[in-house]
């Protein structure tokens, strides 16, 4: 189990209902020293100045969520991506994260194989921009239950595939144990990415054994049935020394006091992790 | 697409509002020329009697659905799941299907390798009577959506090392596109099955991109995202040429008119398929 919280980083997707503002008020009360920011947390402010308020708080900045969605039908539509992509950067390196997660993205009805070429292409159009804005790109394999229109990245080893055409120090995986804790080559594939400097991020929530949504209805860590020690302790043994970021997107928890929903993130990674 | 209907084959659970009777007298007025049995389906009759019934109906059989389950945590639980295998053979035999169906298992909180490592186990157990009748054991990946509870085998790769290990012509796997599509290894898996003499079955239905529930919400072949026709050829390629079975969990297609809904899936197989 973790000694402390001063490897605990917090999504404010995890807290939806908070603005930027109570998220780093209510992160630093509740002694949490970093968080993952998400595009929409920031867009009401603009990166400046939410640059500036993070900087103020004192949080730390593990990463900006998210990038990616590279395949589209059209030409139009992929450099339109790209384009945001570059955004997406510049806001990160706005606000201090050292690293974007992308979500590759997928279209419904392209064939995957063609969606995984589009998202190699878009990969290598934007890790010039990403290194010269001293940004780390992070893939993050999505779970197969998002195939469809999510990302056609599902496991590490295609993460890993990626990051070895794309042979860049900017470019690595994010762990989710949402996506990943399923894959019977996951251990394999954290110590053949900690090898490789490919281990970037590492994300914490835990899979309810009766999900109901396919969504929004993750669970707080200890709520579901993941390894979460035994993942936690592969990503250590692999040289991870990064932030152990808690992202879950779940309408109960979003529906409840956010204050104590927090107490019990802290309680639960502490307890459970 | 299909010539004709010579190839098709409907799972009792697909018309799950009709009886065993029902499902014979329907698909065999809809021209279709056999058909999965569901134990729900039997269980009324019992095997001798619908054995009977399936005989006399003219229809053929492709398997029966399903056994497996096999992992637990008390040894009076994994004894319980291998006596009710046999007597899964035993239903398989008296209604003269070829083969079985395995979802083989997974148990909330019990380590994956742990679960894997009771499938094996319990695949050799029940092999020598599954030969002694001549009923097929057919492993279905599955999604990796039901990794927690279902089947903690959800890759064509981890069945196929099952294969390997039990190394029985008795043993061999059923693809559902519903299970694999995503998968990256998924034309390789089904080259090196069709070599190894191991693909017994091919399902077929649909993933939709928007879905609601992740047991009863699959789709009609065309109401989804899943390239049918290019897995079709991948499975012919490799040398498959048994029943094309559909088989569709959904609320949405329960509730309408059994009839109608049949027609709808006969258009949709020569369609689509």
């Amino acid at each position: 189990m973790p000694a402390d919280l001063s490897r605990l980083a917090i999504h404010t997707m995890t807290t939806r209902p908070w603005s930027l503002e109570q998220c780093l008020d209510g992160y630093r009360r509740a002694g949490v020293p970093a968080l993952t920011v998400w595009r929409q947390a920031i867009a009401p402010l603009g990166a400046e100045r939410a640059g500036a308020l993070i900087r103020r708080s004192g949080l730390a900045v593990a990463a900006l969520c998210r990038g990616g969605f590279f395949p589209a039908w059209e030409a139009g539509a992929r450099a339109a991506a790209l384009a945001d992509n570059r955004r997406a950067i510049d806001e990160a390196a706005a606000i201090g994260a050292p690293m974007l997660v992308l979500v590759c993205g997928a279209v419904p009805g392209m064939a995957l194989n063609e969606a995984r070429a589009q998202i190699r292409d878009g990969l290598a159009a934007i890790e010039p921009y990403a290194r010269a804005n001293r940004v780390r790109l992070a893939i993050e394999p999505l779970h197969p239950l998002y195939a469809a229109d999510r990302s056609a990245v599902n496991t590490m080893a295609q993460a890993a595939a990626l990051c070895a055409e794309l042979a860049s120090p900017w470019v690595g995986i994010a762990v989710d144990v949402y996506h990943c804790w399923w894959d019977d080559r996951l251990e394999a594939g954290i110590t053949a990415a900690g090898s490789g400097q490919t281990l970037f991020g590492f994300h914490l929530c835990d899979w309810k054994v009766e999900t109901r949504d396919p969504l929004n209805d993750r669970g707080l860590m200890g709520e579901g049935c993941i390894d979460l020690r035994g993942i936690r302790a592969w990503m250590e043994g692999a040289g991870f020394a990064g932030w152990h970021e808690v992202e879950i997107f779940s309408t109960t928890h979003w529906a409840r006091d956010q204050e104590l929903y927090l107490a019990d993130i802290v309680a639960a990674y502490l307890a459970r992790c």
